[in-house]
């Protein structure tokens, strides 16, 4: 509904409404995707999200079906974050094989700055990256973008995903055990690279090369 | 205890007491197994998984400290089951390429055969990974020899093992979106030979190979 402020009283305080409305909404996510990082599990009840979300037990259905429905929503949301940080620190990047090394490198950045969001990639993120929106697409594209001007090398774009997504997850796994440091990542980066076709001894370079500022 | 049956009744009656107590324990972790498979979620009440094993609530915090406990014992005894299968089934293999090609490629068939295994795997096998039991160290072991014959060429064993782990989890969730085949199957395997050094051709050819047969 267009912005009319100011003619009658009546629109502005159904843009009140609305913002309050999204701002219940997104007050909601934000619990919800704050109590997947911490403990994993969607198992808190809906007073106890509501709570946490500082809004009503009532306006809940409002916005979602079911505590799953919320916890899909929270999420998709963590995973377009995610997306859009890095679609953004890769803009100035052409070769997809680069896109793809730096993307998996910015992961272990995105881990210390992103704490909560990492989280939620490591523990949800391979159940959503056959998802329309977040990190799937993104890569997907970029494996496309790669096999389309041969840079890349493999018959079926989604196992090839499978396989880079998997390996991503994997790596932030491992950061729950041991300390991983950038050279961890920049192996990871050189082992998909070979994985995607790339030459040995390129993939060992681009994963090494000067990795793009975080914003 | 060593078994002294027959000798007098006490040890009789107390072998039956530890069977009937391993019996409880294994029926508590079965439907821990079960309930994990199907909903993915631990939110099950204790009361809700002493039913469905068919024993008291009571007996319970004999076996177990807590339900996260239980899960806990549950995901560990299915990718121990998991892992002595594949072990079984490549036990007459050496090259270390063929057996983690012929490991990834069985976990498809192993989808239709173990569904409730497989599930639990996709669901909770990453983050098991570096667990004592189960898959991680056993591929683990299959990466290290590779790496030190020479075969395989990577600096980190853990993050190759990531990748390698991340990879078939993958495959698994993308047989939740869509029919995955066996030719799927050898492309991830040809997939992972190349990342972990194994010449494309060779990569190819390995990963195409009679596949060994389940028990």
């Amino acid at each position: 509904m267009p912005n009319k402020q100011g003619t009658t009283p009546a629109p502005a305080s159904a843009n009140r409404f609305e913002r309050r409305r999204a701002h219940t909404r997104q007050a909601l996510i934000a619990a919800a995707r704050q109590i997947l990082a911490e403990t994993g599990e969607t198992s808190a009840s809906i007073q106890e999200i509501a709570d946490r979300a500082d809004v009503g037990f009532g306006s809940f259905y409002n916005h979602f079906d079911s505590k799953n429905d919320l916890f899909d929503a929270a999420v998709s949301d963590a995973l377009e974050e995610y997306g859009q940080l890095l679609d953004l620190v890769t803009a100035e990047v052409d070769d997809p094989a680069a896109v793809v090394s730096a993307s998996i490198r910015l992961s272990l950045r995105l881990a210390a700055s992103h704490p909560e969001i990492t989280q939620i990639v490591r523990l949800r993120g391979l159940a959503y990256i056959h998802a329309a929106e977040g990190l799937g697409p993104r890569a997907l594209r970029d494996l496309e973008v790669g096999k389309a001007s041969g840079r890349f090398a493999f018959a079926d774009p989604l196992v090839a995903l499978s396989a880079v997504g998997g390996s991503v997850v994997g790596l932030l796994q491992l950061h729950t055990v041991r300390e991983v440091d950038a050279e961890a990542g920049e192996e990871m980066a050189e082992l998909i690279l070979r994985m995607l076709g790339v030459p040995a001894d390129e993939a060992r370079e681009i994963a090494r090369r000067t990795l793009p500022e975080l914003p």
